[in-house]
């Protein structure tokens, strides 16, 4: 059984609260308005505690920060007396409040700078998925996606044609400045295979419903 | 039928190119040894040709980039004049040749700076998956992934057995820093379910052999 603090009481702090709550965790809840928190822990019941964030945080053995990404430094500043030395899951996300994008990190992508260069039709596509994959797209019983991105619809389509000739699953997304996630993606990838000596013949799939 | 111009000969591209080659496309092989790429399409034969990058990029109504990534700003410096206007599908990736990290876009992440601030043991996680997921961690059959990364072994290992008491399975990343991955993963997902007006209830399945 692990004592944990929940800094943020939104969607996914009060859910993941809930769930190791039934698991047989030590949870409580803290928000900006505690009383909010108080009010959370009472209707999940189970024993549960809710105050402030200071108060969360020095609960816990372990402390998830789930508030929204754009408050997420800050938060991180005013609790490091608190938190300094424990352990702390960070789920926080650094997409834009306006438009497309992350705040913090992805500011281009190689797609990007190619179509600035040439002034090709570029498609990011490919890049994803381990070469050993072309033998059989197929794993685990699934059709591996092949991710793609760019800014002209001929060549969408045509590279679409190409994936599934390929025998791939294309997953449209979007403009070419999803490169921005397209790359760490590769990233993942290849520093999963190679990096950490994991599985090479790997690919992701989007699961959904 | 399509004709395709493929710029690089390593194994994708030599790779992609049997294979659409088989589907029934035209496929050039171009190589910065034409010797090289001539081989290749003898080889492989079905009428397919191999030359330069500059053939190769003349030849194909869409163009396959795939060089080392270290070299595509490069080699779309040179191709430009060819490749303008035309249809061209990037798969280069932007990892450092020496050691861990991306080399164009990807810079810090909010776990860096979040581990920065508070001298918290921080493990990223939690973050590619939709708040409606917690309900049912298990999507189309499979049991989805959460990814997680950080410095500390036993902030991971209580982090791990969070993931699997919430019914997810837990996918180790590494180091924090492989949080400048995790967070463009976590805007793939909310780009394509927000953004794209796609499912809502998706999470990501690193599949593998």
């Amino acid at each position: 059984m692990t004592s944990i603090g929940i800094i943020g009481t939104g969607k996914m702090g009060s859910g993941l609260g809930r769930v190791w709550a039934a698991a047989g965790h030590q949870v409580f809840f803290g928000s900006r308005d505690a009383d909010k928190a108080k009010a959370l822990a009472a209707e999940v019941g189970a024993g549960l505690q809710g105050g402030t964030f200071e108060q969360a945080a020095e609960f816990g053995d372990i402390v998830l920060l789930c508030v929204p990404g754009f408050t997420a430094e800050e938060t991180a500043q005013e609790l490091a007396n608190v938190v300094r030395g424990k352990a702390l899951i960070d789920l926080t996300n650094v997409m834009s409040q306006t438009g497309f994008g992350l705040f913090v990190g992805t500011t281009t992508s190689m797609a990007e700078i190619i179509a600035h260069h040439t002034g090709a039709k570029v498609v990011k596509a490919f890049n994803t998925i381990h070469v050993l994959n072309l033998a059989n797209p197929v794993i685990d019983g699934l059709r591996a996606d092949v991710y793609y991105c760019g800014d002209d619809d001929t060549a969408k389509s045509l590279t679409k044609q190409l994936i599934i000739d390929a025998g791939f699953e294309p997953v449209d997304c979007g403009p070419l400045q999803a490169a921005r996630y397209l790359e760490p993606l590769a990233g993942l990838w290849i520093h999963l295979a190679f990096g950490m000596g994991g599985k090479r013949e790997t690919a992701f799939k989007l699961l959904g419903r």
